[in-house]
């Protein structure tokens, strides 16, 4: 990177600014350093000219979810446009881009199959105990035909969708397959959907024997998934977050867990990842993954091939893809 | 049980010889002895009249997958029907009942649900590392962005069905929704069927990326994945097996799991149950359970009423639902 970076730092190719959190690196962007003067304020050694450079910059790139706030695009005046490659929205200050007048694209539907997959393997793994039964067999144990732990089917149960956005109506497409009634609540009532609509979640969780949690986070969503929620779901319905740990009131899901008050839950997030609770890692009914549900080869592309679009176009003055309605 | 037995022994209940393999006990059954005179070969104390009342009894009920031989209904000579308890046929001698006149029932449709939503949550685990997440999470780590095993779509990819009955013709529908494309094999091209056939399992097998294997276990279906079909599959190719273990041969498919030679597996059933190969314990691609794709209250309640409903209906004189056609 430092090679390619100093080869560049004269060159005629238009500025990218980046922005990203030390923790995410570069590596999903093979592409960048060939087609444009890449200024990273974590490169090392830096770029001699960072400091002049970045004052003029128009384009930016915001790796993964990394925090952008208003002090941030304080610091670099000129930046027109914010290439987004996470799914989420909840790391940019909107606000702050809306009054600057800037663009801000997402990772758009690059992963949406693949978190409405893993959203359907999760409900199935905790209603039918695949992971569990996995365990089992890898401990050398095979049931008797008394006393072995019984899933429950998935076929027939009421599904509650929370946020019907791109992900929502994929994992709503899939579920009705398997025989699964759908309703959901969003912000609005969307017009062309048949599905029943709750215009609160705890109406929805009465409703329900499986809630998949896949909107955003926002401040308005914010623990949306709380303990009158969980409540009205109730010892038989599980829960699926493939959204935002923070989505969910987590204290209370482990506590609503351990005590046997909701059946199960299948989480990919996390509200203070890397941290997992620790209480959910016995139960049986509970499946647990690290933030995976967008991590297969094809979903990097997808995102490769919209981030690569997304700066061309830019320069281009052509139309964004998966651009960011700011009001 | 004893005790109901006992209160029965003198009752004029009609007569029901149960067969049964002492590894299947009645639990899933309560109901039979205040409807039945239950002969149960298998009783402690056994029923004081079993040798003579055994002779004379016409409705048997199999209980599970036990093995019914010509040489069990020689000791019967009296029985014309047997309701079955189980999906599977593999465990009757279909054609010692087809000579002597007896009817014969299955499980029917009871538990193709559950085994269809079950095959597909494998397929999902085993793309998806939905189980190695869990694992990965409960010994308390959690991924760098660079190094973490990552999972394949499941979105798009070609679903090669062997067996496309009640079981294989749900699982094909479950993964339509995810945007998978379906083919299959069986014995004949079914005429209402719009997915391309394929009439071996070889080329199958070529043109799939998951092999779903849900047919019934019979003597041309033994071992119908050997090694020609997994090579077809190849590297990229996972098998998930919701049939019968003996469908595949499971001491070639162990070799080109711990080989690389083939992407994973999803195995419900192996060949030789209780016992499972050690060698997959450790691989993040592989996913087992314990014949458990039938286990959910839901199923058991539908094969109660089912087998409830076919004993009241033999003495009745009405249809039965779920026979098995014997020619």
């Amino acid at each position: 990177m430092a090679a390619a970076t100093h080869e560049n730092q004269t060159s005629n190719l238009p500025l990218l600014l980046l922005h990203r959190s030390p923790k995410y690196n570069l590596s999903f962007f093979p592409f960048l350093h060939t087609k444009y003067t890449v200024l990273d304020p974590h490169a090392a050694p830096p770029h001699p000219s960072f400091a002049t450079l970045s004052k003029s910059a128009r384009l930016m790139l915001c790796v993964g979810p990394s925090t952008l706030t208003s002090d941030d695009l304080d610091q670099y005046p000129a930046v027109e446009c914010v290439v987004g490659s996470s799914a989420g929205l909840n790391h940019f200050d909107l606000a702050a881009c809306r009054r600057r007048g800037i663009l801000v694209t997402s990772a758009g539907d690059s992963f949406s199959d693949d978190v409405a997959d893993y959203a359907v393997g999760l409900a199935i793994d905790v209603l039918r105990r695949v992971s569990a039964g996995h365990r089992f067999v890898r401990a050398g144990s095979w049931p008797g035909h008394e006393g072995y732990m019984l899933g429950s089917k998935v076929s027939g149960k009421r599904v509650g969708i929370v946020g019907l956005g791109s992900i929502g109506s994929r994992v709503a497409k899939r579920l009705e397959s398997f025989g699964c009634s759908v309703s959901y609540n969003s912000r609005k009532k969307k017009s062309h959907v048949s599905y029943p609509y709750y215009d609160n979640v705890v109406d929805l969780s009465s409703n329900s024997d499986i809630l998949i949690v896949c909107c955003a986070l926002t401040d308005e969503t914010y623990h949306v998934i709380g303990k009158d929620v969980m409540t009205a779901l109730g010892k038989n319905g599980i829960i699926v977050n493939v959204g935002r740990g923070a989505l969910i009131d987590e204290n209370e899901l482990v506590k609503m867990l351990v005590r046997g008050e909701i059946g199960g839950a299948g989480l990919d997030v996390f509200e203070h990842e890397p941290h997992v609770p620790e209480e959910l890692f016995t139960l049986d009914n509970v499946v647990l993954s690290p933030h995976q549900a967008v991590l297969t080869p094809g979903s990097f592309a997808a995102l490769e091939e919209l981030v690569r679009g997304n700066l061309e176009a830019f320069f281009l003055k052509k139309p964004l893809r998966a651009e960011v309605g700011l009001d």
